[in-house]
């Protein structure tokens, strides 16, 4: 008997678990076994109808946050303590049908945005083993992103919830502090602490965010009417970037702007200021708060970067934090009339993505480095959503879109514009005027341009209804036949995809410039037979040469 | 040269004019050559670096809305004025590069939801002229669904903007009243007209909104968090739908629990008695206040049906409005007691199709029952959006989503639900546990089955980096070859389609239960000097093969 789609995903995870040996993602894995046998009640309530919207997507829970069944370590296994019940995020997921596989390896006290400082293993990145995943929230981001886990929760200070996703390629949410309660979580800085989810597509995420959400703390500010406005700084106020990341940013900025948004620039100056006052000024002795006494007591496991920083920060004296809680106060003033009337901020996530070496020969200045632009979202009360915005040299690249409080539901809708759209190349009954073009429009598309193929194809008439061109690319003897470029949202060529009827295919045309374009095809069986009108140059001459005989 | 992409785009909506042959769209079609010449003064503002964010988009106006240079007649010749200016709505939608292609029709003074009651001609439906546009925005949605304009304004206070737009088979949002200004628009009821925008898809729709709109007249109520909550009436609350219908309607229904919603049966009682007052108790006097004075002149061009409503609504006594206003507020609490904390209702757009001939021979009694869905939206103080929710016997089938005032950004995230999953078959490198299953992963897939195709295939060992199958569909000699089906949103299968690198296609798959899908195949020169590794009945098993080797 075939295994249910539910016991399937969690077999596939288990195998996926064995095969890309990554056990440092880890702290405390549940049995195959146990995961099963929760599957096999969710099925049976499944049976009797029960309503379980996230039903058998599987999930991580970052090491700081509550889990009945599991310790929580908070990356110390000295510190670990048996939580008599779920935080109440992750009772909310699991209430939905969520399984939880497993708690996920942290940087420790969710201190790092690094994801080497645990002594339950530095979590390698997911795409290059010698590059960090990103901290603190390092094992949740790569569950999700090599797809052992469907979704997985963090936590955000400094940017744990979102430098993981940025370095994986994943999506990590950030709502505003008070959107989903922090109850059942190892504070970092209890006054700064955020929940945080991350999934490999934003559709996923938001809906996650949605079913473990408290009633909103306040109203979405009102926005003025208008197309979305973007803050975007000028490139050197964005400091020292990795190569090929300047370019990255200028493109994601880019793409926002094709889709109708209207950038505009801002001052990050109060941003970054403020970013350097979460470890260098007085905030940071809120660590020393949440567990400061525990770490005093000299118990083993402590990664000694972490220690460090949380001991440092026993002596720092009150009217300090007076004086920064001053400074602050102007900068977020400073930073709100910045970005004025702006939707949300745009940024890298991170300037750069060290090597597990790298952070190894500077752990302090290399994670600090880090936390450029996502520190001071936590102080500034703003939400903020870290998606992947393509790719640099192979590897992932993130941006970030930061809004304010309140604006959760907002800042998702405009990162999904980042998707560029697609492009299609038609040469028969898709054409302009043709009979199929409507199909075209109805699924958002705009002409773009009107051109040919490489030479290297050869056209016949099917024996469809209506008749439709066969496309099919040759080794020898090939021609340029006329084309249509369209323009079309991804979900408009993935509609079209869907609706293929025999023999039409979808293939990637070379076109006459030397660029390529996906573009209907036919199957091989349907030109067997059919006539081969390669010499007309194209669909249209062709007709206009029959309706002439 | 070639032409602009903006310049091909007008030459392509005149061509369809000419193609279409349904004058009785328009009211007052601008000359292509005025319109090609704003292009070009629109070209020189975006070669100059201008923000343009509708950069194109051609819009045609519904006759009851001021537009500069067009005369504004309402549907009646005799009413015609000249206006000095634009409405603030079309006046900002060209502002943003909008290209006014020429006035629509509509049901005389907005008056019917038929799109017949019109001297300038019964508008007819774009997929089967037999039967009505719908109205009053009769023109205005047909110029859209027939790909000659790209956006329209209509208005919609009994359900005109909401009407053409399911018969159509396009999106008409009708926002909270408020939102968009109605200045420059011929009152129908004055106190509850709304101005409404058409386009093919929702994306299209919500922007040229977000442009249109005034400050939000109040914030959008809070939600209570959890999954989209949609009231869904019984069944038997529907009245009599036309055959089919009842079908379409679960079936949209289902499409949105299976997307996550959470449907809740609702009373929809309040909803139609207050429907049945908006033309039957005093509110319809109103319409005698807009022009009744014009209408008992006695001009040229009245419409019998038209003249007739308002001609009776003269003699209705201020003492019944009086009444109708208190029962009018008890229905409204009831109706918004029986939604409780839902964030929709979903209905049918209307409960049928009537043809030009049903109309005409009971002008009144069809027209009437056209809007026991939408009428009662205005009263309410409601928004609604309408869109297409598939086809019953080849004609479009439309829902509504009716949401409390202020939540005009959320319904477009509901009704995005109505598209389903796509589905993908899969017989190599995408399969569980192989290469590329990351990326299927990514793309927001999963798993739903492990099945075979039909047996007509047959696969090669193709010689790609990672190696792949190409599954070729045969006439004689097929055999079932082992595949899984991956469930994937649209813009998924789209990014799919769009990333497919020589010579991997993708085309229909027929599947061993009869069934099809979209699924991996490959250009035919690939296979010709490929291996034909058919026997193996499938991927996995051809490689485990070749590593026992």
């Amino acid at each position: 008997m075939t295994a249910s789609p539910v016991l399937a995903r969690i077999r596939a995870a288990y195998a996926r678990i064995d095969a890309v040996d990554r056990p440092e993602i880890w702290i405390g894995l549940r049995p195959r076994s146990e995961v099963e046998e929760e599957a096999r009640a969710l099925e049976a309530r499944l049976a009797a109808g029960a309503f379980l919207p996230l039903a058998g997507r599987l999930l991580a829970v970052k090491g700081n946050i509550d889990v009945a069944g599991l310790p929580t370590t908070a990356g110390c296994p000295s510190y670990a303590y048996e939580p008599a019940e779920d935080a109440p995020a992750v009772a909310r997921l699991r209430a939905a049908g969520a399984l939880v596989i497993g708690t996920a390896n942290l940087d420790q006290f969710a201190t790092g945005l690094v994801g080497t400082r645990s002594p339950y293993g530095a979590v390698r990145g997911a795409h290059d083993p010698e590059r960090v995943s990103g901290g603190s929230s390092s094992g949740s981001a790569v569950a999700v992103a090599l797809g052992i886990a469907d979704l997985a929760l963090g936590t955000d200070t400094a940017g744990s919830g979102r430098v993981p996703a940025a370095f994986n390629g994943i999506v990590g949410l950030k709502p505003t502090r008070g959107l989903v309660p922090t109850d059942g979580v190892v504070p970092a800085c209890a006054s700064l602490d955020c929940m945080t989810v991350f999934a490999r597509t934003l559709p996923e995420a938001e809906a996650a965010l949605a079913l473990m959400a408290d009633p909103a703390p306040h109203p979405a500010p009102a926005r003025a009417p208008g197309p979305w406005r973007i803050a975007v700084p000028p490139v050197e106020q964005l400091g020292e970037l990795d190569p090929g990341w300047a370019e990255a940013y200028a493109s994601a900025a880019e793409s926002l702007r094709a889709a109708g948004a209207d950038l505009r620039p801002v001052d990050l100056t109060p941003f970054t200021q403020a970013a350097a006052m979460l470890y260098h000024g007085a905030f940071v002795a809120e660590r020393y708060t949440a567990v400061g006494a525990f770490v005093d007591s000299g118990p083993a496991g402590l990664d000694p970067t972490v220690a460090g920083i949380i001991t440092a920060a026993r002596d720092i004296p009150a009217h300090r934090l007076f004086a920064d809680r001053e400074r602050l106060a102007a900068l977020r003033a400073a930073a709100e009339s910045a970005l004025g009337d702006a939707d949300a901020l745009l940024l890298p996530t991170t300037p750069g993505h060290p090597t597990l070496a790298e952070v190894a020969a500077d752990p302090v200045g290399a994670n600090a480095r880090l936390g450029r632009f996502t520190n001071s979202t936590n102080l500034f009360g703003q939400c903020a959503v870290a998606v992947p915005a393509g790719e640099v040299a192979g590897l992932p690249f993130g941006v970030m879109l930061i809004g304010p409080a309140g604006t959760d539901d907002r800042l998702p809708r405009i990162a999904a514009l980042l998707s560029p759209p697609a492009r299609i190349a038609v040469v028969g009954a898709h054409l302009t005027g043709e009979p199929l073009n409507p199909q075209l429009l109805s699924l958002g598309a705009r002409l773009i341009c009107t051109t040919t193929t490489a030479p290297a194809y050869r056209l016949y008439a099917l024996p469809t209804d209506p008749p439709k061109p066969g496309l099919v690319r040759t080794a020898e003897g090939g021609a340029p036949m006329e084309t249509e470029i369209w323009e079309l949202p991804p979900e408009g060529l993935g509609a079209l995809a869907a609706s293929l009827p025999h023999p039409m295919t979808l293939g990637r045309v070379d076109l006459a410039d030397g660029t390529t374009a996906p573009g209907f095809l036919c199957e091989p069986y349907a030109v067997e037979d059919a006539q081969d009108i390669t010499e007309h140059g194209g669909w249209r001459a062709y007709a206009s040469s029959r309706s002439g005989d």
